[in-house]
């Protein structure tokens, strides 16, 4: 096992929670006491899980409790030695931190709610959110049980949301006399990316005659190095039929649950007779060019995530005439250990029927088209792109009963930090398709919606996305390298419709003005002649705060181009060039953020878990 | 006497307080109990005071607590009827309001805190945050007394901050069986403009020979119109030596109190020897053009401000042989209900000495220059000009000790709606000289700073207004013209220096580049040619969001040209054009919005007050 030199004997040792209150102030006693008989202990099961570390010496079950807004975690610390530190923030940074600390000064165990400052120091929060529940030794560890409400009235505090969540855990290898003398900087730490607010899905039953096939990958040697994305390819059975998958799930190797980050499987292109049988790493040179030409997702799972289930009467078409007997398998395996040797046959289990469901399920590209024209400046914080899916388009495209979007999957690349689409109806936001302010390109799952989203022939979808720069000299362009940036939703709906991508980028003739504006400005009198590539001219725009802004204004202001496509090249017939961006008058209203009522801002101080004997 | 309509016999008459809940569940219960045992009446005096309503029959008294960061209000109501509304909201909306309730539904009588939704229907709020103390019958009328933490945890409330509040009040005339039955839009009510958080300042001793000099309208026949700005010329004694103005304070005509709004007291330029003796409306077409010179302030009062005291060390010269002996007194009389034959001698009581003190009073103007080159878009919800102060002219005249800043009087034209001042160092923001979030053009008083700030030579001073230009279909360019717009900060400040002025706008040459790349873009090849005036180029240019966005872009962006000025014209010796903008690497840091502890957080019901007998 891999334990190393993080394996050590407890020396924490809790038997017994005897909760005595540092009090501030009597009322405050009162209070506390009033609080805690309301909230005895959970019992109740904890459906997700996940390993925080890739040592797997940490892991966390949860649970979601929607009416009462709250998160009950359960970490099972397997060699807990001083105490753990565990919490969430903005992208995983440890300044800045919203977590909940269990410490011993070598005497004493405490539990309190802390926050980070932005040098990382550690300071006790003036509302415990973190509330504890229960910890109890066991042969496997130590189970803490504790309870977060989804808002606090606090401005330090991280709000959970949809979409993802940075969890940060640290380990205290030694005593500390205060919290404050942590210092967070100096600590094993890790990062693990979860959704923490899973939806509430009622698991429909599965057929009869329902079949399996194993998608797996073919015994390989994890590489020992951080980050390697393997690819594969196999195939389905000769004149294997039309079938519809109707669940999938993960199918992890023992021992690895902490390694395998995510996989998926993608149908290749019906374009192409054959695919050469690659398998090896996605980066490698000797990969042939025409894997690249699998893009159609079949299924998608990354770690924490659920077995994906097609709703009652519907199901994922494959196999049959039009559709590539070829399918490739693409595993991420996280080995920041560089462990060595290890064989894995992880992959994803399709279980499908030959009884066709009433619906085929669709799969639509919402976003930016893939194009240079669409770019961000370098050094910029938060950068917005925006593609529309235009009410022009659904109402030439869409049956008038509409379409149910049941899933979304969202994608950038690198500098990817949010990702949004928000869809109109009459100039008016009227609904949210998917938000995820907290987006990571390394963690993109096809997630289940809460409630299936309609969307009527009229209506526009409008994708929004963020990017960071920060850290980039030269522009970003849109495009299909790692290095340039896509904005994309790819949303799973019913019943399929001929609609395949409704996307747009703006209008190159707009584009050409802002091109000519910026040499002007710039002083540079030298006509740019319209034959140069868009992106060697982004390359020359001398980028300043003034460069940036305008572009962003341009955006803002230009008609666009739109794609409202049959397939990634077949237009539905109709004028799509010069056309007005959708105008919005009314806004989405805020999401409700009322405080908690009082009883859930009690415990003022840290809680005293217990006094060791000696 | 002006009572009118309104004037009627108590329906509501509350004889004690008699607290009972209609609690939710038995925990609220309890915690109210704790919460009112907590919270005994404020027996404290109210230090504040200012009349609500135009006819006097509302008058507001308050008193700030900084420690507890609470306001004490108490209300005194001449004729009440069936109840009161009174709260704030971001410039004096009725909708979107944060507002107490003391309503009657004919037998009893009930307290609240409540919020008005867009359509102005109110709603009680979740989290009860003005607290009735008390409420007590008396032969002038009903005190009601309660209180208001300055930052609660509830987003739907009004945050009290430094600066303007707009408070709304509106008188029940009928009963209302619930809080939802009341249409506030069917009321009589109003705004009164105050500034809630005055600052605590130890009052200064006067000296032993201090002097008074009353500068007050000479039995003005107050127009029966609502607003009236009424200017006096008066001189100062011939022969008047220098002395120093130490305190001044407003003078009342009796019965006056709820319509005199503000008095201001202007010396006149010693560029003129004489000027007419004028006395007439401020607007009249036969006001003599030489008035315009009459610009330096002595003294400005508004509704609700105590009197000014200068620093101990400090006083304000005037008189002697560098100094115009002409005064100008503007009185703002506000009069909606446009009574008839009032005579006003209302005016500024002046404070003076011929010892003089040590320090010699400066006033100095930070902000924009008055040049349309500084320009507002219309259709703007806010837009936001910033004029600079910066290192190199405090570097140039500032004495090494630095000054010290102890008012200061913020001033825009009728789009303003906020006016901030930050100090930077060295590239980092390290404080604010004066901010007010909820600026109105109507209410501009000198006000007093919490603390005195000082600025050291290398310091920059950044001036920052915002402007709503939602209601003008033409643009707004700086200038004098009350339609023209400015942003600026008078600030008192000593030991006074050279320096009068320091205030900047856009480089011309970058202008001119904004006005050619936005033909250009726009389509017209024609060239601006330089001659023509810049607020014609302004008018030409075809408003739209990225016209608009790319003139703020530009803002942000171009080098300035400053005025660093001994009087407004001399500026002086150096390179003052071309100047980079100063980088500010470091913001302040947000304000601290931490939550009350929770034992400020408590009813959760409408508090009722008594039943009536029979």
């Amino acid at each position: 096992m891999a334990t190393g030199k993080l394996s050590c004997s407890s020396h924490l040792q809790i038997r017994k929670v005897v909760p005595i209150y540092f009090t501030m102030i009597g009322l405050f006693l009162a209070l506390l006491m009033v609080s805690l008989h309301g909230t005895a202990p959970v019992d109740s099961s904890f459906p997700y899980s996940v390993p925080l570390d890739p040592q797997g010496s940490l892991r966390l079950f949860w649970n979601v409790s929607y009416p009462e807004k709250v998160v009950h975690f359960q970490i099972l610390i397997k060699d807990l030695k001083f105490g753990l530190i565990f919490g969430m923030s903005d992208r995983g940074e440890f300044e800045e931190a919203d977590v909940a600390v269990l410490w011993s000064d070598g005497l004493s165990s405490f539990f309190g709610d802390a926050w980070s400052d932005k040098e990382g120091r550690l300071h006790i929060d003036s509302h415990q959110d973190y509330q504890l529940l229960s910890a109890r030794q066991t042969p496997e560890g130590l189970y803490l049980v504790f309870k977060r409400p989804f808002t606090t009235c606090d401005p330090k505090d991280y709000l959970i949301e949809e979409g993802t969540v940075h969890l940060i855990y640290a380990l205290l290898e030694k005593p500390f006399h205060s919290l404050s003398a942590i210092n967070i900087s100096t600590l094993h730490r890790g990062l693990q990316r979860v959704q923490l607010l899973k939806p509430e899905i009622r698991v429909p039953r599965l057929p009869d005659d329902v079949l399996t096939m194993d998608v797996l990958a073919p015994d390989v040697v994890i590489p020992n190095k951080e980050t390697t994305y393997w690819c594969y390819i196999t195939e389905l059975p000769q004149d294997f039929s039309k079938h519809h998958i109707v669940m999938y799930e993960p199918v992890i190797t023992k021992g690895h649950e902490a390694i395998v980050h995510h996989i998926e499987v993608f149908q290749c292109s019906e374009d192409y007779d054959t695919i050469p049988h690659y398998n090896g790493p996605c980066d490698s040179k000797m990969k042939p060019e025409r894997l690249n030409y699998c893009r159609h997702v079949l299924a998608a799972w990354a770690m924490g995530a659920k077995p994906f289930y097609y709703p009652q009467d519907v199901g994922l078409a494959f196999g049959g005439a039009r559709s590539s007997r070829f399918l490739r398998l693409e595993v991420h395996y996280h080995n920041p250990l560089q462990l060595k040797g290890l064989h894995d046959s992880s992959g994803i289990r399709l279980y499908y029927t030959p009884s066709l469901r009433k619906f085929d399920a669709g799969i639509m590209e919402l976003g930016l088209v893939y194009t240079p024209m669409m770019a961000i400046p370098p050094q910029q914080k938060s950068f917005q792109l925006t593609g529309y899916c235009t009410d022009k388009c659904t109402k030439t495209t869409l049956p008038s009963d509409g379409i149910h979007i049941f899933a979304s999957q969202l994608h950038t690349h690198l500098t990817g930090r949010t990702v949004t689409t928000i869809i109109a109806r009459d100039g008016k936001e009227v609904g949210v398709v998917n938000v995820d302010k907290h987006f990571s390109p390394h963690f993109q799952e096809i997630r289940m919606l809460k409630k299936p989203v309609q969307v009527f022939p009229g209506d526009s979808l409008i994708t929004s996305c963020s990017y960071n720069t920060e850290d980039r000299s030269q522009v970003t362009v849109g495009g299909f390298s790692i290095t340039d940036e896509m904005c994309v939703n790819y949303i799973h709906y019913y019943p399929r419709t001929e609609l395949e991508l409704c996307k747009s980028h703006v209008d190159p003739g707009y584009l050409r003005k802002y091109f000519n504006l910026v040499n002007r400005f710039s002083g540079d009198e030298v006509c740019t002649c319209p034959q140069t590539a868009v992106t060697e001219q982004f390359n020359e725009v001398p980028w300043n705060s003034f460069t940036s802004d305008v572009l962003n204004s341009l955006y803002a202001y230009s008609p666009i181009s739109m794609h409202c496509n049959r397939s990634s090249a077949v237009r539905f017939p109709g004028d799509w060039e010069r056309q007005p961006l959708p105008k919005i008058t009314q806004a989405l209203p805020l999401a409700d953020t009322t405080c908690p009522t009082p009883k859930e801002l009690v415990s003022l101080t840290p809680v005293l878990l217990e006094d060791h004997e000696g």
